[in-house]
C-alpha cells in the first residue's frame, strides 16, 4: 500500500478513537464488564450470534434449536439496559465506519459506473 | 459523523484515487471497455459472479445449472489477457482497501480484546 495511504488512514483511525461514538462505545462497553450478570448475558448473546453469522456465512443450515437459542439469548440481553447501551453504541460507530467505507470505495464506484 | 473524521475520510479518498492501484484498475478498465470481446465476456463474468454472491448472501440454493454457467464464464474469461490483468487490479485495490479496513477497526478490536 502506498505510504501515503498508511498515513491517512493512521490519521482517520486516531480521529475514530478520539470521536464522541467511541467514547461512548468504550464507556458502554465498560460498564457491561463491570457488571457480571450483564457480562454473562452479552457474551452468551455475542457467542451465539457469531456462531450462526459463520454458519450463514459459509451456507450452512442453521437448526430450529438454535434459531430459538439465538432469540432467548438475544431476549434476555435485551431486557438489560447496559447491554441495550452496549448494542446501540456499536451500531452508532458501525454506521461511521459505514459512511467512511462509502467514501473510500467512490473511485471504484465512479469508474465502473462509467463517471 | 464527526466532522473531521469526513475530512480525513476524504483525504483518503482522494489518496485512493491518485493512487498507482487505482491507475492500473482504471487503465485495466479501459482496455476492457475498448475491446467489445473483453467487455461482453467480462460483463457476463461479473453478471453471473453478483447473482451467486447475492443468493449466497441470502442463503439461497445454487443449482449446479448455475455453478456449470459460472465456471465457464470463469474459463471464458480467464482466457481472455485485458480481463486476467482487470481482476489482477482490482485484487491490488482491494487489497489496498481491507488494509485499510484493519487499520480502521483496530480501536474497536482493541477495545473488545482488553487491552
Ligand atoms: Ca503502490
Ligand atoms: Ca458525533
Amino acid at each position: 500500500m502506498p505510504a501515503n495511504l498508511y498515513e491517512y488512514a493512521y490519521m482517520l483511525e486516531k480521529g475514530i478513537r478520539n470521536s464522541g461514538e467511541f467514547a461512548t462505545l468504550k464507556q458502554a462497553y465498560e460498564n457491561v464488564q463491570a457488571n457480571s450478570g450483564a457480562k454473562a448475558l452479552f457474551d452468551h448473546f455475542r457467542h451465539l450470534q457469531l456462531k450462526l453469522q459463520e454458519k450463514q456465512v459459509q451456507g450452512l443450515p442453521i437448526t430450529e434449536e438454535e434459531a430459538k437459542q439465538a432469540q432467548a439469548s438475544m431476549a434476555a440481553a435485551q431486557a438489560n439496559p447496559a447491554i441495550v447501551q452496549l448494542i446501540n453504541a456499536e451500531q452508532r460507530l458501525s454506521a461511521v465506519l459505514n459512511e467512511i467505507n462509502k467514501i473510500l470505495v467512490k473511485p471504484i464506484e465512479e469508474l465502473y459506473a462509467g463517471k
